[in-house]
């Protein structure tokens, strides 16, 4: 991980937007801030419709001459990549000549998980003049603060749980797997890897309509951290309505999220879907390393 | 981890039967060795089936009682308990006075992960004078060897993904959880807990329909060992030829398991549907502990 780069709040910013309302949060916290953002929808992982009533510009993954000649028209220095980004098949890519004098680097990434892909469109286009930043540097308030956000609070066992699922991503974040465990009873039901935090949690909802899960409705806790080496420019856990559901359908307590690493997209339906439920959720502070 | 208690082989063993195969197996591999083996198919895991041509005794989980008095009347001191156990709901199990004598123990298994259940199980039938053996002393020709089973081998690619595997069991095995990953081009893209290893075989095939993995069809290594602190009398890992199926439907290249502690089930049939898929099957030496 690199210190961060030194914002330049005058000039606009650019976020190049994968899928997901994550990037129209931070865009309109950003502009809360009165700074004006350019935004760039990916195609194939944003959603037409979200864009529909903002200026945008969209980009296929590798438009990076595109990007570049219009950011700079705006005078944009500062960027920021956000949302989700489904592995996109290369023939969705469309290389410009920009980007296939990257080429090899770009196929590079490809081999390696998610987080290569991502650092090595950042590294590309820091090496073109433009400063990369995190979405929580221009946006912090998008970040879980530390404590309860809900009227429900985890009772003691399930802080044990809690506890037991941070310690397990801890010694499985080297792996470059998930962000993300289901613990129950001191018991690891689930473990994310490629397929996402709601086909997890789907599975735990599956596994206790198949009965092969005993522990009662309303016990066990969705456990979520970065990795330990993750940049966090690029890519952080975050939760959403869409969270709670599969919280609660999966039948669990509540959702533990690392305080000051993890966003909360839509707190405000966020929130009110998880008191309608009866789920906690509550940012846990990082225990110091050693 | 206890020593493994001194076998008795002049008296008939013992076997309490799980789901699946692998009871069978164990049964005939000791049967072959001219030792007599008194059957005890569980209700709700064996299935009625397998063991309509053997002499057996169906059993309820919890019934002891009726346990014990057989088994004693017939000689037996040696007993093995072996095969998948779905965990059990409590309206399926019926302690019987035996057990119930022992239920605070019996209840506290249920709030850990499996292994406590198991564990649990023989710590009540050790207490009661039987000596608790794992499948493998008994019938050692059931695990796997070190080297490949099959024509097909790993190349180097394959080669360190399987690295990759064991040191990711290794690092996860402390928290209780699976016994198995999937790792393909160095990006771990499954991790098995609650769910059990062919679920987590659909899943990888599932991404894989869905286009969200882009490694090419025939990659990747399904990877499983027995947990760091796993108790092998009562849990080993296993794989038979639904593993070899799943691994096919899900595109991986072969699988990889732990040398002198995994138990191949079926390994005629195994190595024949592998072989017919052009998939590896591989025992690979445990490193050295430090």
């Amino acid at each position: 991980m690199s210190a961060p780069a030194e914002l330049a709040p005058q000039t606009p910013l650019a976020l190049i937007c994968g899928g997901g309302s994550l990037p129209l949060a931070v865009a309109d916290s950003v502009a809360a801030g009165g700074r004006r953002v350019l935004l760039f929808p990916l195609r194939g992982a944003a959603d037409p419709r979200d864009y529909a009533k903002r200026p945008h510009h969209w980009l296929y993954l590798g438009q990076y001459g595109k990007f570049a000649r219009i950011a700079r028209a705006a005078g944009c220095r500062d960027l920021v990549v956000i949302g989700s980004l489904v592995r996109p098949s290369l023939w969705q890519i469309r290389p410009d000549i920009h980007a296939l004098l990257a080429l090899p680097q770009v196929l590079r990434a490809f081999r390696g998980g998610d987080d290569h892909l991502l650092s090595s469109i950042g590294k590309l286009v820091e090496q073109r003049g433009f400063r990369l930043h995190g979405a929580h540097e221009v946006a912090p308030d998008i970040l879980a603060p530390t404590g309860p956000l809900t009227r429900a609070q985890p009772a003691a066992r399930e802080r044990i749980d809690i506890v037991l699922g941070f310690d397990y991503l801890r010694a499985a974040g080297p792996f470059d797997v998930g962000q993300a465990v289901v613990v129950s009873g001191r018991h690891v039901l689930a473990v994310e890897a490629a397929e996402g935090t709601d086909q997890m949690l789907a599975r735990v909802a599956e596994l206790r309509t198949n009965g092969r899960l005993h522990a009662p409705v309303g016990s066990g806790v969705l456990v979520k951290a970065p990795k330990p080496a993750q940049d966090r420019r690029f890519d952080l856990p975050t939760i959403g309505p869409q969270t709670v559901e599969g919280v609660a359908d999966a039948g669990l307590a509540g959702i533990a999220v690392a305080a000051s690493a993890t966003v909360i997209a839509e707190p405000e339906r966020l929130v009110a879907a998880a008191d309608r439920a009866g789920i906690f959720v509550v940012g846990v502070p990082a225990p110091a390393d050693g």
